[in-house]
């Protein structure tokens, strides 16, 4: 027997009615992916002189296998999210989203899996996020830009090697962290912190030691006009070495059919081959009613920095449908470049 | 705080007008499952020589415990479905499933698991899956007949030992193929690819290579008054060796009560023993209202080839609720005959 | 696009109309939880001198290393019920709990988890439960009592050691067992039986034998105006061993704005460490409209014994919300004593 689940227009306006609900979301898409010399590598680890898995003196050995270019891409998003409103008019919620993508690298099918939690306290314009959040960045306007094709495989941010606090869908419970959000006017201000540790089991297995591996970051943002401005700077707690730090700045615009975004980023990975600066900028034009056009471009001034350049299209089929697509060329200085492209259908339920 | 979801046939009506719905659909089973000498075999692995885990040198052990004959038996399955519907009527749709079932070999539970993800586009006749898909055998008219038991621990096909595409629940995340299915006046025609890899990483972990595993199959169907033939042929890539495939007819009727199943099927499987010839036939008979009969026989002329032979009853309680069971013989020429059986009750929601 | 779940209030009025369907409920949970000298337990494994990982030589080591007191403690709890209702009248239904909880040891997050199913009949006042199943402590009138904080980290019945039949969340499939509970009048009667098998691989991989663990337990519940008076003795198939047991009598009153409940065990785990008597109460007092006041206690005289004694608060912030909090000590004859408290948010959905 089927249950049905109707689309949201006609029930949300009635949803402030409910102290608690359950509400379900989330898109299907899949097509063809191209990325040339596509290749599998493989892991495989050993006990060590130990002979206990887990453990500082484990042995482990990568090796690379060619797989298919051009395989089958999917993903399927589910969004499951419970709120509760108080007396008061605070909102809380929580969300846990199920998720299901191909392997990329060998074009086998994975199962669908569920991510770690993200809670949240909503008052007016401020919001506190806690458990498997977005940070500053993550949260950015204009971080992402414009990204292209059907699996958003290129985007102006692909000079940037810092890893920063984002929210995790799939095999990944995400980082334990708090997020704040304030928004007054035209401005908004984001801060987090992730109490972060990593445990390291000595060989031989009888004594263990963690260290701290914390990380936050700030952002502030600006609109005005049709013109969005943001900078958010993060920084990680490096233990014993230097800590590595992000300072982005963005802008953004939208005049007409058009929409444009510029990005720059100083990357401070401490590790030479990742270390400098990063740039990039992407456009989007509407071609008519149902046609997107979109284009993307990053860079980086170090050698491992990644450079993409992509453009592509979005069709819309109504619905919540719709055909995407893209080609794009991925390099850096010390790779050997590669084309990637992509083409399929998106569908929102 | 409880949510909860109509059942269906009020809604579905209506769900011509949302352009993009979720649903959830499924059933519970559970009782009593006997199976005559029932074991648990235990599969144990160690690194090898090279001290690496998941290396061509892993070396393995398999061992075998007697535990319970009668065990509860149990299945948990609930669907869950997103589709949207273009401006241009074309439907697409994801599903993934949420299954528990109890370990077979113990009787102990398992968490529920989630598949892979299945994605379809409907237009008029056609359909094309991909990802998780079941492929022409999976999907062919006849091909299980008239399974018998709570678990439908039998069926006509019992002589089949190819290996065909189908779709996968559970802990599998199933193959990442496509299907396609045209359907036009008394005929349906069928065809699915599977673009499968197996990677073998060599002892000391250096190297790997892919070996191409591919599988295809086609399938035609016609269905008169109340007969419909069905014929299915697929192939799989074998490496360096001979390639398995196999070829099914199959037949079935429908007279008033009664609704019969014919099977036979050529098992090319490129392995002595279980190459060979397979058939089987299957009998439904509804013995009034609520109460039908069910027979099913199936064998095939290769040593290792499973019979098998049971009857069952299922009895209609209302509301999607039913009490299931079934009684049967499995035997083959180089095992030991085994006598299961199995009893409970099953209900949609 | 966001479908919605309406709140239980309206929907449930009309449910007994459809013969099957799908519901959700749940609810969110997060804030700050302290623990005196927290710390993280490593086991790791090897494979020991037959070099197969899973057999009886299998070697081991545990670690410990301190991390952070206080972290960010949450849980994510989503119920799937599928239910049918027969002609008859006897109501079928299926669980499978969604559950996503913080990492105590480290305070950083874990992927939500499905856990077993768990089926029921229900008519009348006979119920039957398979599967991951509460037996009948675990289903025990005044068991738990007043429990203290967020997490609910304190309870009367800390002195008890004996394992037995519960609903298992997250990770654990649970057992796959039966539950009977029949209510008549001021009585009811619960029992459970867990057919329950541990199988060993022996050294060299090749035999493994299963031992069983069979676990069954029997209660009694009375309820005479304002209090209920229950009992339960379980007992678990202890091998070639002596059969561990466990006895449980509790009290449990309401006198307007306070309810109280009296706790005592008779723990006979067959382990010297916490083989003996346990006792505890608990007590919760409405102060107003909004707040309650929480107080629990438990101990036992074993050596083992955790003693517990806490004191907690939940103020209503109405919507199904509440803020919650607990302050406490735990104790034993051979352990630290140590400080824990939490405070946070819950809010059902």
């Amino acid at each position: 027997m089927k249950k049905v689940l109707f689309a949201s227009t006609a029930l949300i306006a009635t949803a402030g009615v409910a102290a608690a609900e359950i509400s379900f979301s989330g898109y299907g898409r899949f097509g063809i992916g191209y990325l040339e010399d596509r290749a599998q590598s493989t892991t495989v680890t050993g006990a060590g002189a130990d002979g206990l898995m887990g453990t500082a003196d484990d042995v482990s050995a990568v090796s690379s296998a060619d797989t298919d270019d051009a395989i089958l891409v999917s993903r399927f998003r589910l969004n499951i999210d419970g709120t509760a409103e108080t007396d008061g008019g605070v909102q809380f919620s929580a969300r846990v989203r199920m998720q299901a993508d191909e392997n990329a690298a060998n074009g086998e099918a994975n199962n669908a899996k569920l991510n770690g939690a993200r809670f949240s306290v909503i008052y007016g314009g401020l919001r506190v996020d806690a458990g498997n959040v977005a940070g500053s960045f993550d949260n950015l306007a204009n971080y992402y830009g414009n990204e292209v094709g059907l699996e958003l495989f290129a985007g102006q941010y692909s000079g940037v090697d810092y890893s920063f606090l984002s929210y995790q869908s799939g095999d990944s419970a995400g980082s334990n962290a708090v997020f704040f959000q304030y928004a007054v006017g035209d401005f908004a201000f984001g801060a987090s912190y992730d109490q972060a540790q990593v445990t390291t089991v000595a060989a031989g297995g009888l004594t263990s030691t963690t260290t701290d591996a914390d990380r936050w970051d700030v952002s502030a943002t600006y609109t005005f006009n049709n013109i969005t401005a943001a900078v958010a700077y993060g920084q990680t707690d490096g233990g014993a070495g230097s800590d590595p730090s992000l300072t982005v700045l963005t802008l953004g615009a939208e005049f007409g059919d058009f929409s444009g975004t510029l990005f720059v980023a100083d990357d401070a990975t401490e590790v030479a081959a990742t270390d400098g600066t990063a740039w990039g900028l992407s456009a989007a034009y509407n071609l008519g009613a149902a046609t997107t056009l979109l284009f993307t471009y990053g860079d980086g001034n170090a050698d491992a920095d990644t450079q993409e350049i992509a453009v592509g299209a979005i069709y819309d089929l109504g619905g919540g449908a719709s055909l995407r697509g893209g080609i794009g060329r991925n390099d850096c200085d010390v790779c050997e470049d590669r084309i990637q492209a992509d083409f399929g259908a998106q569908f929102n339920f």
